[in-house]
């Protein structure tokens, strides 16, 4: 798996237990995603949830309840194999982190796609801005945050940010860019104090790495696509599956497509 | 009711039964809303329906099952009896046009607020553009096209549009402060050649009345609130309840604050 590989090459390589690690920088260009499976009987509501909540939550495809296949945006592709790594929850808990879910399916399950920051971070990238967690080899810092997302029927939660570090006129450009992907997380949601946040230390995330600052840079803070897992979790469902995390689900949309 | 009027007070005019006529320029500046009650068992399936089809139904609020206060948009509202008219379907049939729906309520409806073309209509007369219809004292003229919604569930059927003539130059200026509302149905979605809709003829509209053309006038066409009330009529729900057409919901929300 390269760059230059296909969304299919990955999610065969998936399929056929090749590939099992993350997926950032595979398949460059096309859109991946995060995933959420759900028992019908709590569709409505993360349905409802996403709707709300679209700058963490902003929904690729929704498949239909026991469909296992993507067709709107993976032609002939297996929702249960072809991501390298998943989690299954049982009242809120990870369970397992297993590398298929053939195991765990059920029919009643209906599976959520949700768009993913690599599609803005590529476009940042091209157009020459930094993305320090790339630079140095890390994982994005991210950040429970105390702002509510709009609850929904039985889900509630706070906002979960990524963030990237950035001299002012920098964050001006990366706003104008990501404003254009209204389903890959959209413009930030906020920059400079990160106590108005609540958060307290940048230097400890609550998920993934922290990364430097240099001088005169500030922390830009994007909507982030762990909210829908963090959400999860308080909501307890009885059984839910997701990707595990840097996971993803590769579609056959490219970056492009998904530019308002 | 004047524009000068709030939506709280077109509000109370319909609960007390002293309005029942359209809403169209009434308490000015506020957003209005179509309206769809549904059972909850085929709230998930509409639920749906607008998420993939943002365009003719931008969901403005959704409300609890047997919830009939629109909180988010409206506190203190009574959906039953705050619009000046409804419309009642039994299995896709029309069978009254009451001007309060108490009688025909159930506990297990779920009611959706949509977008309405009021919004950026207000906003094309603040620009200086022309609103054929409202200068001619008419209905916006509306066509059912040959585009197909995207399907969810039981719910699909073809997208109704409605139709402004404007001047070249007054279509891309309105294109592009229509993109700025994307809840009221946004940007349009074609102009000129009413034949590549499925449109045969201009001058007989589906729903509303024909406008006249002026001299280097060409059409164009927006997603329509009324698509949702063609697709209810064809996946015949047991029981709906819709506004009646042009006797809207009036929100506390401000046209301006649905601005993108």
């Amino acid at each position: 798996m390269t760059p230059s590989s296909t969304a299919v090459d990955v999610r065969m390589a998936c399929r056929t237990g090749k590939l099992t690690g993350p997926t950032p920088g595979l398949a460059r260009g096309f859109v991946q995603a995060n995933l959420v499976m759900l028992p019908a009987e709590w569709a409505y509501d993360f349905l409802l949830f996403c709707q709300w909540n679209p700058k963490p939550c902003p929904l690729l495809a929704v498949t239909d309840t026991g469909g296992f296949e993507a067709r709107a945006v993976a032609a002939g592709s297996d929702l249960r194999t072809d991501l390298p790594g998943y989690r299954v929850f049982f009242h809120g808990d990870c369970i397992d982190e297993p590398a298929d879910v053939r195991d765990y399916w059920r029919d009643d399950l209906v599976t959520f796609l949700i768009g993913c920051s690599f599609t803005f971070e590529n476009a940042l990238l091209e157009a020459g801005l930094p993305v320090r967690h790339i630079e140095t080899n890390r994982n994005v810092p991210m950040y429970r945050t105390s702002i509510d997302c709009k609850p929904a029927g039985r889900f509630a939660g706070p906002m979960v940010v990524s963030m990237r570090p950035m001299l002012p006129e920098q964050a001006i450009r990366a706003t104008a860019i990501c404003s254009r992907f209204p389903l890959a997380h959209g413009a930030p949601i906020h920059f400079g104090d990160a106590a108005a946040l609540g958060i307290a230390d940048l230097n400890r995330p609550d998920y993934g790495d922290a990364v430097e600052f240099r001088p005169g840079e500030v922390p830009v803070f994007w909507a982030c696509g762990v909210t829908p897992q963090a959400v999860l979790m308080q909501a307890k469902p009885p059984f839910a599956i997701t990707h595990k995390p840097g996971h993803m689900f590769l579609t056959d949309l490219r970056d492009s497509e998904l530019r308002s």
